[in-house]
C-alpha cells in the first residue's frame, strides 16, 4: 500500500538532498519569534505549498498571529488525513548559541561532540543522514513543515490515494490560544479520518513513536495567609498560625509519593486492558540520574493523574532567612489529568479538599475581620485548565497512521497509549476527529535551547511519512 | 531601703531636667552605628562615668567593638548588682526619618501623632515625662546608660547600700559575638550577686517589666535533594521524587500546630509549678490581629521549646513558576529551646529524625552515585545554636531587684518567667550568677525601625531603677 509511495519519495530524497537542505536553509533563515517574523514565515510556507500543487491559504484571526491551512485531494472515496504542526519558535537568545539562531549551518554531527560548521552541498553531493541542521525552530517544529514540502515535491504526478487536509500554526510556543477558534472557523475545510499532530521528539533510542493522548492541565496555586505581617517568631511562634507550616501538612496531604492525587472526586477511571498493556510494553527510558520507586513505568502512570508540585514559596531562606512567622506561604501545583477527567471539576476538588481539611476559603488577602475570625486561611487559584485527550488503540484511523510510520520508519513505532506531558491538543475536539501524535524530529536536539538542530535522518523520515500518509 | 536612694534621685531629675536632658542629647549625637562612632561613644560613656566617681575603663578585643566596664564601690558587706546595656545601634538609613537619626531632638508626644519638634528646655523649665528624644540608640538602648549616669549623678555623697559593676557593649546588634569572651575575661572584676540585663521594652501598658530569662536557638535550614535538575513535571512528574513534596511532609511531622516540637529528644522538662503559675499570671496581650487558638497564653508557651517555619523555597510560584520537578527544596527552621536544653543535641535530634524519616543524609549537594542509590536525600544544617537562660523565680538575688523595680516604678512589675525570644544571656554563665532582665524603655519606641524614641518618662523610670539598686 505504501510502497510505491515510498520508492517514489526515497529517489526524490536521493537525487535532490542538497536542494532539500538549500530549500530548508532558506526557510530557517527567517526568524519565527516575532509577529513580522512569523507572517512572511506563513506567506513562504503558502507560496512553497502552492509551487508544489497544494491548495494553500494564510488566514488569520484579528490579534492572533496567523495559521496556514489547505488541501491535498487524493482519490475520490480514499480516506482524508489531517497534518498539524506549527512553524513558530522559542525565543531565542544568540549568546547561548554557537552560531546565529537564524542563520542555518550545517554540521556533521553535534557540536557537542565538537563537530565543526561544513559547507552547504551542492547539487549531486552525498549527503550523510547524520548530519544535523542547526537553527532555531529545525527540530520544533519546522522540519515537520519541511517534511510536507519534502513529500508534495516527491510525487511524479501521481494522484495520491488519501487526501490531505493540514493546519500549520503559528502561536503554539504560546500555549495555542486561538487554535480552538481557528479550528472551530475551519471545521468545515479540515474534515479527517484522523489527525496526525507532527510535534515533539521520537524515542531516545531511534525508535519512531505513535502517541494515542496527552494528558489535560490544572494549574493550581494555593496560598495560605498568616498573620498580618510578617512576625517575630520567638514571641509569636507558638501563638500566631504559621501559614508555612500550615501549607506543608496541606500540600503533604494532596498526593502520595508516587504523585497520585490522594483527593476526592478525583478518582481515574480503569484506561483498560489494552492502553495498560501498551504502556507496559513500552520500552523503559533511559537512566533518568535519580532512583526509581519500584513501581509501574511512567508510561503505565501516565495513564492516570498526577499531582506535581513546582514550587514552593514563603519569607526567606538561606542568606535571606529571618525569624519570623511568615505572613503567607505558597505552593504552585500542575495537576496532570488523565483522559475523561474534567479540568473545571477537578480544579473544584481541589478546592474542596482544602475546604475540608478545615481552611477559610478567600478570594483575596484577607481583611483584619477574616484574619481574626479564623485560624486557618487559604485562597485557592486554578488556572489555565484544560483536558486530556486519548485516541482508542483500536481507532481506524489511528491504525491506518501507525501502518504508515512502520513503512517509512521501516520498524514497528512504540506505541505511546498517553504521554504524560500536556498539549492543549482538545482543541482538535473541534474536528470530531481521532487524533495520534507522531514525532519526527531526534530527541537530542535541544527543542527549546540553545543549539536547537533537525538531523538529516529524521527529516528524510518525515518526507517519507508524509508520502506513506498521501500513499 | 530603697526610700533615701528615690527621694534623692527624684529630687535630683525634677531640679536638673533640662541638664538631664541636654546631657542624653549631646550622648545620642554620637552616631553609634560605625567603628569610629562605636569608639567615640565608649570614650564618651567612660569619661561620663568616671566625672560621677565610678571607676571605668575602655578595653578592646582585637576585631571587636569596645567594652565599657567598671564599678562603683557600696558599703562593704553590702551585696553586689551586675548591670548591663549596650550602645550600638541598628543601621539607620536616614531617608526614612522625620529628623536626621543623629540629630537628636525632642517632641511633646509621637511623631505619628503629628508631634512637632519643640526647643530643648532651658535650665530651671518643667520637663513633661510624656515629651520623647527622638535618635538611633535612644530607646534601644543607650538610655540604660543615661540612666545609669544620672542615678550616679544623682547622688549626695552618701555610700550606696549596694556595690555595682557594669558590662556596656557594643556589638549587641551584631549578635554579641565577643561578649562571652569579655565577660571570660573580666569575671574577676565582675563578681555580682545577681546581674541586671537592661534592654528592650517595658509592657505595651505601661507596667514594669521583669524577665527571668528567654530561650536559647538553633537555626536549621533542611534541603531535600531530588532529580539532579528542574525536570519536566508532565514527563517525570510521577516518576522522579519530588523533593518540595517530601519536604512538606517532613516538616509537617515535625510540629504540632502550636509549634510544639514532635521530635524524639525533644522534650522538655516541667517548668515547675511556680513558673507556670506566674506565666499563667502575665497579662493578656493585646489582639494581634489573628485568631488564636484557645491554649495557654504565648507566657505560658515560652516556657517550652518552639520550632518555627521561617521559610520555604522550591522553584518558582506566581509569575515564576514553570512545569517542573524542583531540583531540591528548602525550609529554613528556628528551633526555639527551653532552658536546659541543650541545643547541640538539638540539632541532632532533628538530624535523627530526618533520618529516621527515612531520609538518606548528606553534607553537600549528592553526586550522581548517591542520586541514583537514595530516593529520599537530605541535608541538615545547624546554625548559630546557643541554650536558653532561666533564673529561679525564688532567686534571692533576682528578689532585691524585683523590690527595687517595684519601689522605683510604685507598681508590682509583671514577672515573666520567660521570653519566648532568644537573646545570648548565656555568655553570662561565665560570671556564675543569676540574671535578670529589665526594660526601661517605651514598648512603642520604634526600636530598630526609623523614628526611635524615647519617652522622658521612661528615662525618668530608668534613673530611679538604677539609683535603687544602688540603694
Amino acid at each position: 500500500m505504501f510502497e510505491e509511495a515510498l520508492t517514489e519519495s526515497r529517489r526524490y530524497r536521493e537525487a535532490v538532498a542538497p536542494e532539500i537542505l538549500g530549500s530548508l536553509a532558506e526557510f530557517l533563515a527567517i526568524p519565527n519569534v516575532t509577529p513580522g517574523g512569523l507572517d512572511r514565515n506563513a506567506i513562504w510556507i503558502r507560496d512553497e505549498l502552492m509551487r508544489r500543487g497544494a491548495r494553500s491559504a494564510v488566514t488569520q484571526i484579528p490579534g492572533a498571529a496567523p495559521l496556514v491551512f489547505g488541501r491535498v485531494d487524493g482519490e475520490p472515496g480514499g480516506p482524508t488525513i489531517g497534518l498539524y504542526a506549527h512553524f513558530d519558535g522559542q525565543p531565542a537568545d544568540p549568546s547561548g548559541w554557537s552560531s546565529p539562531p537564524f542563520t542555518p549551518t550545517l554540521r556533521p554531527g553535534k557540536v557537542e561532540d565538537g563537530a565543526p560548521v561544513i559547507p552547504w552541498p551542492v547539487p549531486g553531493e552525498r549527503v550523510d543522514p547524520d548530519w544535523r541542521v542547526y537553527a532555531r525552530g529545525s527540530a520544533d517544529d519546522r522540519g515537520a513543515v519541511a517534511a510536507l514540502l519534502g513529500a508534495l515535491d516527491a510525487r511524479t504526478g501521481r494522484r495520491p490515494a488519501a487526501s490531505l487536509v493540514f493546519a500549520l500554526e503559528a502561536e503554539e510556543e504560546a500555549g495555542s490560544p486561538h487554535l480552538g477558534e481557528y479550528l472551530g472557523l475551519l471545521a468545515d475545510r479540515l474534515r479527517a479520518d484522523v489527525w496526525v499532530v507532527c510535534d515533539g521528539p521520537v524515542h531516545p533510542n531511534g525508535s519512531p513513536v505513535v502517541a494515542f493522548g496527552v494528558r489535560g492541565m490544572a494549574e493550581i496555586e494555593i496560598t495560605v495567609f498568616g498573620p498580618p505581617g510578617d512576625l517575630h517568631s520567638g514571641h509569636f511562634g507558638d501563638w500566631a498560625p504559621n501559614p508555612a507550616a500550615l501549607l506543608s501538612g496541606l500540600v503533604a496531604g494532596m498526593r502520595d509519593e508516587a504523585g497520585i492525587p490522594t483527593i476526592e472526586g478525583l478518582a481515574v477511571s480503569d484506561p483498560g486492558e489494552a492502553a495498560r498493556a501498551a504502556a507496559a510494553a513500552v520500552p523503559e527510558p533511559a537512566d533518568p540520574g535519580f532512583a526509581g520507586d519500584g513501581g509501574p513505568s511512567p508510561w503505565e502512570r501516565a495513564l492516570g493523574s498526577m499531582l506535581n508540585v513546582r514550587g514552593l514559596a514563603a519569607a526567606g531562606v538561606g542568606e535571606r532567612a529571618r525569624n519570623v512567622v511568615p505572613r503567607a506561604a505558597t505552593a504552585s501545583l500542575d495537576l496532570r489529568l488523565a483522559a475523561g477527567q474534567d479540568p473545571v471539576g477537578a480544579v473544584e476538588a481541589v478546592r474542596r479538599h482544602v475546604a475540608a481539611a478545615g481552611f477559610h476559603l478567600v478570594e483575596d488577602e484577607p481583611d483584619d475581620t477574616v484574619r481574626r475570625a479564623h485560624r486557618r486561611i487559604a485562597r485557592v487559584e486554578g488556572r489555565a485548565a484544560y483536558p486530556g485527550v486519548r485516541t482508542a488503540l483500536d481507532d481506524p484511523g489511528a491504525a491506518t497512521v501507525v501502518a504508515a510510520v512502520e513503512a517509512a520508519a521501516g520498524a514497528a513505532p512504540v506505541v505511546i497509549p498517553s504521554f504524560g506531558s500536556s498539549m492543549p491538543l482538545h482543541h482538535f475536539a473541534a474536528l470530531e476527529a481521532p487524533l495520534v501524535i507522531v514525532p519526527i524530529a531526534n530527541h537530542d536536539g535541544n527543542q527549546h535551547g540553545s543549539d536547537e538542530n533537525l538531523r538529516v535522518g529524521n527529516l528524510w523520515y518525515g518526507i517519507d511519512l508524509v508520502a506513506a500518509l498521501l500513499g
